[in-house]
C-alpha cells in the first residue's frame, strides 16, 4: 500500500486506519471521503518539531487551509501547535468560526477588498500578507479607522522557477502574486511600508509554488529574499522580524511519485539560512513556512461506488463511477495522477486496464487513464487515495450533484467532518 | 459590441437589456450574472420555430440543462415550449421543484444509479436515455416495482469527431458515453431492449460533442444513425419513433468566432433527414435536439469590481477582479477566451493590455491573457460577455469563495434568479 495507515483485511476490503472502507460506505454513503485524523496530527509534528529544532526562534509552520478548509480540521491543527494561512474572507470567517486562535492566522490573496480587510480586522486577525501597495493603502486606512496598528508581511516575487507545473508556479516575475525584486518596485513598497502610520511591518513573504520535491528551490528563494532583507537594513536601517517562506514540499501520489523527507529539507533550508544569515551580517527572522497539500493530501481516501463497467471492443474499459471531477477537479484541471484500489477486492491483483470515468455529462470528466484495478463489478467499492488536498476545497455542484461527505477516523472512531449535501441545498439559492 | 442587448449610455457605461451595469452592481453586488430574459426566449424561438418548420412531425427541441440549472430558468424554457434534458438526481429533482411538465424531462448520464432511477420514476419523468446495458436492467426492474412501462431511449455512439476540443468531444466510439455501433454492441443492446417488459423503447440518442460551427458534422451522425435505423426495422421489424441528435451548436465567445445561423443549419439538417428516410425507406422519426450552450451562454454577463491593477516593470500588467475561476472555471479548464469590456468606460478605447486575474490563489486563475480593455482602475466594473453557459453551473467554493448572484433582467425590470452566497452558507455543512 502506498501509505502505512491502509491496509486490507480478511475479507479482502481496504482498511482505513483500521476500518473496513465497505462499511464505511454502508454507514455513510457514497461517495465518502475518509480523512484519518492520526494521520493529520503525524503531518503536522514533522513539520512542528522540524520548525522548532532547525530554525530561529519564533519560527512556526502555517497550514495552508485552501488545501482543505473546514470548520473541524482547524481546531485539530490548532491543538498541535500550527498556526493558519488564510485567502478569502470565506477562509477568514470559517477558521473564526472554529475558535482557531486568531493571532496565529495570515491573510494572503492578490486581491483583497477593502470589506475582505475590514471583516478580518474584525475577527482580530493576526497579520495580512499584503499584496501591493493600493492593498496596503487600504489597510492601512482601516486599521486607522479602526484605532489599531496592523502587522503586515509584503509578499514579494523573488524570480524564482521551481519547475513544475506552469498552473501552480508562482514564484516567478511575472505572476500575479505579490511585487517584483527584480524590478525595484519591491524595495519602492518597503519605503512606502515603513512610512504608512497604521502598518506594522513584520517581514516579507514569498512562494515559489507547489509540489515541489528538492531543497534548492526554497534555497534559492531564501537566498534571494535573505539578500533583500540585507539590502532593507543598508538602506533604511530596519530589520525584518520574519521572514515567510510559503509552502510547497511535493505529496506522493503515485508509486513513481520521489518519497521527500520533509525534516531532512528543513534542516538543510535551517542550515542555508543560519548561512545566509552571517553571510550578510543580518540577524536570522523567524520563518513561517506554509504546508497545505503535504498536511491533508495523503490523510484522505475518496470512496466510490462502481456503476457500469463498459468494455468498448476492440478499444478499451471504461468503469463509471458515482462522483469524479465534481470532487475531484484535479484530473480535469491538470491531469494529476492517483492511485485507485477496488477496496472491495483489495487483496485481488489489479489487472484490469480502464479509464475511470465520473459520471458528469463531460468527456473530461475522468480519474484517470489506463488505470488497473481488480476485476471491477457493479457495486464495488473504488477508493481513489491522497484526495485531502484540492479535492473537496474544489469541488462544485455541476451538473447539480451534491458534494460527498467527509467522515473522520481516528482509534477506531469515527465523526462526520462535513455533512453530506442535499438536494434540498442544491436549490436554496434558487428564488 | 458583440451582441445587441449591450449598449452604452450617456455616462459611458455599458448597460445590459438597457440597464446600466454600474445600478446593477450597486443594487446587487459583485460579482454579479446579469442574464438577460428576452434573450433567453429569443434563443429559445429560433429553435422551437425551425424545428416545428424544417424537421418531421414530434420534433421538439430540449434545453440541456447541465449548462446553467436553476428553477427560475425552467419557466421560462416551457412558456417557450421547449423540453429538457435533465443529467442527475440534483437535475432531476430542480427541474422538478420548478413545477416543468416532467413528461418533457429526458434523463441522461453514463452512471445512473438505482436511486436516481427510482427518484425519476417516483418524480414521473418522462423518458431516460439509457447508456448501457447494466442500466437497462436496472430500469427496467424499478420500472415493474412501480407498475409502469417507462419510456426509453438508448444512447449510441456512431462514430464521428466533430474535430472539437477533445474534452468536449462524445460522439467517438471510443468514449464514456452510450453503446458503439460500429462494434456491434448496439445492435445487440436494441435486442436485449426490446425483450425487457416494462422498457417501451421510442429510439435513439447520440451526441457528438460541442462548440460546432457546421452542419456537416450533424448530417454525418444523421447518417449514421438513420441507417442503423433502418438496419434495426429489418432486423427486428421494429420502427423507431424518436431520433435525438443531442445538442453541440457553437457559440460566438469573441469577435473572431464565427457566427452561426442556427435556423438555416436545422433547415438543411432537415432536407439531409428526409433525403436519408428516402434512401432508407424507413418513416421519418421525430427528432429531438438538445442545445444548451446556444440558448444561455450569450445571455449573460457577468460584472466583476476590479481591485488591484499591477504593472511589473518589463513584464506585463494584471488587472485582479473580485472573482475569477470559482465562478467561472473554463479558463483554466479549457483555456477558453472571453470578451471583456471596462463597463465603467464602455465608450473608450480599449487599449490598456493586461493580463485579468480571478483571486484565487492559484496562479491559472485567470479570466484571460493579452486582453485589450479601456484605462483600468480600482472600483471598476469588468463585464465579461457570455458567461451563461457552464459558468454559474461549473462554479465552486475554492478558497471558500461565495458563489455569486444571478439577477435576471427584463423590459427594464430586475428580480433575482438565483441569490448570492452567504458565509453562513459556506460552513452549513461543517459539523
Amino acid at each position: 500500500m502506498l501509505y502505512s495507515n491502509l491496509s486490507t483485511n480478511e475479507q479482502g476490503h481496504l482498511t482505513i486506519g483500521g476500518l473496513d472502507a465497505l462499511e464505511l460506505v454502508k454507514e455513510y454513503g457514497s461517495p465518502l471521503m475518509v480523512l484519518d485524523e492520526n494521520r493529520v496530527r503525524e503531518n503536522c509534528r514533522i513539520y512542528v518539531n522540524a520548525v522548532k529544532e532547525y530554525l530561529p526562534k519564533g519560527s512556526m509552520p502555517l497550514y495552508a487551509g485552501k488545501a482543505f478548509c473546514f470548520k473541524g480540521l482547524y481546531s485539530i491543527i490548532d491543538s498541535e501547535g500550527m498556526g493558519a494561512d488564510v485567502v478569502s474572507p470565506g477562509e477568514v470567517y470559517t477558521v473564526s468560526a472554529a475558535g482557531f486562535p486568531m493571532q496565529n492566522v495570515y491573510f494572503h490573496g492578490n486581491n483583497k477588498t477593502d470589506e475582505d480587510i475590514a471583516l478580518a480586522i474584525e475577527k482580530k486577525l493576526g497579520c495580512f500578507v499584503a499584496d501591493n501597495r493600493d492593498e496596503l493603502i487600504s489597510i492601512d486606512r482601516i486599521a486607522r479607522e479602526n484605532g489599531i496598528k496592523q502587522r503586515v508581511l509584503l509578499r514579494l516575487t523573488p524570480g524564482i522557477d521551481p519547475h513544475t507545473h506552469a498552473k501552480i508556479s508562482t514564484g516567478k516575475v511575472d505572476s500575479k502574486f505579490g511585487t517584483a525584486i527584480e524590478t525595484g518596485q519591491a524595495m519602492e513598497l518597503v519605503e512606502f511600508a515603513l512610512g504608512l502610520e497604521n502598518i506594522n511591518l513584520e517581514g516579507f513573504h514569498c512562494h515559489i509554488g507547489s509540489q515541489i520535491f528538492e531543497s534548492d528551490p526554497f534555497c534559492d528563494a531564501a537566498d534571494i529574499m535573505l539578500k533583500f532583507v540585507a539590502d532593507v537594513k543598508a538602506k533604511f536601517g530596519y530589520e525584518v522580524k520574519v521572514l515567510n517562506l510559503g509552502g510547497g514540499y511535493g505529496v506522493r501520489y503515485v508509486e513513481s511519485h520521489p518519497q521527500i523527507d520533509i525534516a531532512a529539507n528543513i534542516k538543510k533550508l535551517g542550515e542555508h539560512i543560519a548561512a545566509d544569515c552571517e553571510k550578510f551580517g543580518i540577524v536570522a527572522p523567524a520563518i513561517l513556512l506554509e504546508p497545505g497539500r503535504s498536511i491533508v493530501a495523503d490523510t484522505c481516501t475518496t470512496l466510490y461506488k462502481i456503476g457500469n463497467v463498459k468494455t468498448i471492443t476492440g478499444y478499451k474499459s471504461y468503469v463509471s463511477i458515482d462522483g469524479g471531477m465534481t470532487d475531484n477537479p484535479r484530473y480535469a484541471l491538470y491531469g494529476s495522477e492517483y492511485t485507485v484500489i477496488n477496496a472491495t477486492k483489495a487483496d485481488k491483483t489489479a489487472d484490469f486496464v480502464c479509464t475511470v470515468a465520473g459520471r458528469c455529462c463531460e468527456s473530461g470528466d475522468l480519474i484517470g487513464e489506463d488505470i488497473a484495478i481488480a476485476s471491477p463489478e457493479r457495486g464495488d467499492i473504488l477508493a481513489v487515495l491522497t484526495t485531502g488536498a484540492y479535492n473537496y476545497s474544489m469541488a462544485s455542484n455541476y451538473n447539480r450533484i451534491c458534494r460527498p461527505a467527509v467522515v473522520i477516523v481516528k482509534d477506531g472512531e469515527t465523526r462526520v467532518g462535513i455533512r453530506r449535501e442535499t438536494f434540498e441545498d442544491l436549490i436554496k439559492c434558487d428564488m
